[in-house]
């Protein structure tokens, strides 16, 4: 057995340390954990993804610390992906939080890994995905992945989770407004935390009325409900957790068809951007190795051409044209 | 003259009407713009760009609304891209800012461009580049890049400028680490904003210890200075301006070395990333033209291959190995 299978073998037995080196040699760059991944890779699609997304300062921590606690005492493992420079798990937020979260770390149910800076694995998105594959194969029966809800990345690395909740709190008319300019409609269950503050059954309200303007814009069936959650005092968790779960039994209806699509919309989003980062990479070393970079950016420079024009004629030049013998 | 001609005619004359028309038709996704932007870039060039960026709640918002103050009372013309969706100028913030921003809407030396969701140009660092271009060619003698220090994308944006402001306020312990983790080797100028809270002396200590430890890592002999600003009441801001400066002129020093250096690396990466974006978008046209991509996204589905291995192996068959022949 070589090292390869020993790594895949010890993986899918979900031994921790091991899954921690891997995600280590990811972020490093190494080309060897991503022949573990090629073959690991099979073995995921069981763990239910769900992604927490919102502003920063909307509690997306305590809440996930939440939904771990709950799902713990439900017997199910957990595996937790922070994309986010303002969690704590990142390391990002003040030290009683912090504190609050380490209790996890140790129970053996439990794996967090954060994202708080890239690797050289091909940006925050690939590692994201990358760790998650991972847990997922480690046989973790929920993956929760939080992301800051600022920067189209981290958006879209929660846009692909199978169940979405977007975090809002109540009394921030902007928050809202930030919510409706493209957050809202990868939203499955939206949450309304610190629902003790003034203004929530206002946001509650706007919430509702955003929802039904985009209902008609919508190809599925699912209407997204509004839930309230006090994170903090353990308020609305058990509650959030059914709306998870009634989420996750639409996705199973009609022989599992919005599953089905789900995970057909990962993949192909895996499959793009690895192909995005390969290609990109690929191409560069090319141009660098026959000395066709420098003398385009020196082009350039000397003002002879300009980046657009460049990259169209180079893209072109290596591709073809769309339609071949047009 | 065709209307290509005759919107660079007006772009270069400095048109506001003209360039708020064009970077909406960038953000629409429209193909004319392009060819504009062809044509205008060599005229672009002469700006000084500055970035400014920092986690959210630092101030960089009255900071770069301070700087547009003091620039216009110098005479200078300014543009400003604000790429942070916690701006004002964005729209993302409370309504007093706003009002207090909206007080240069008047001015005809202030260009104003929010850039809080993405457009169909290829991203947002491609459109913040776009916009920089539009600006540096209508002859605006600045161009502040205002970016939230969250997201890999947005941190870069800002980086690309030739003088690069990181702005943090005194007392946040885990702020500094964040600014660690990454943000610290691209600034130019360090700014302690809010510099009348407690904490100030010690947050400046900090900063210049983590400057000299990293100092020996840096190519370039700037030093970057830390400054204390209290952006909300005007203090502290000529100081800075004055910073500025003379980092502008270490740039023009030796014939003007640093800034050959830096306009080098900013077309490296602009060209880059268009490529990146182009070469993608076109063969993920080849691919959807001719069937692969479905194809390719069966057999994953039915795990007969996994997205690394597939997009690894079409990456070689497109481009050919790496040293061709071996």
């Amino acid at each position: 057995m070589n090292r390869t299978e020993e790594v895949v073998d010890r993986i899918l037995a979900g031994e921790v340390r091991t899954a921690a080196r891997l995600m280590r040699e990811l972020d490093d760059g190494r080309p060897e954990p991503r022949e573990v991944l090629k073959e690991i890779y099979r073995h995921s699609g069981r763990a239910h993804i769900i992604g927490i997304t919102g502003s920063p300062g909307v509690g997306k921590s305590t809440l996930t610390d939440r939904l771990i606690q709950f799902l713990r005492q439900k017997g199910k493992t957990v595996g937790v992906v922070a994309v986010d420079p303002t969690s704590p798990f990142s390391g990002g937020a003040i030290l009683g939080d912090r504190i609050r979260m380490q209790r996890h770390a140790l129970d053996e149910g439990v794996f967090i890994r954060s994202l708080a800076t890239r690797g050289h694995f091909g940006g925050l998105t690939a590692s994201a995905r990358a760790v998650i594959t991972v847990l997922d194969a480690m046989g973790k029966d929920y993956v929760l992945v939080e992301t800051v809800g600022v920067g189209q990345d981290e958006v879209e690395i929660a846009a692909t989770a199978y169940t979405t909740l977007v975090v809002t709190v109540p009394g921030m008319g902007d928050d809202i407004q930030a919510i409706k300019a493209g957050i809202l409609e990868v939203a499955d269950i939206l949450v309304i935390n610190k629902a003790d503050r003034d203004g929530a059954s206002r946001t509650y309200q706007e919430l509702i009325q955003m929802l039904e303007l985009q209902a008609h814009r919508k190809a599925s069936a699912w209407m997204a409900p509004v839930l309230m959650t006090q994170a903090k005092d353990n308020e609305g968790i058990e509650e959030l957790m059914a709306a998870v779960q009634n989420h996750q039994e639409f996705l199973a209806r009609d022989g599992g068809k919005g599953l089905l699509l789900a995970r057909g919309s990962r993949v192909r989003q895996e499959f793009l951007e690895l192909l995005k980062e390969g290609i990109f990479r690929h191409l560069v070393k090319q141009l660098e190795g026959d000395g066709r970079l420098d003398r385009i950016l020196t082009a350039i420079l000397a003002q002879q051409t300009d980046p657009y024009s460049a990259s169209e004629a180079l893209v072109l030049e290596t591709l073809g044209p769309l339609t071949p013998g047009a």
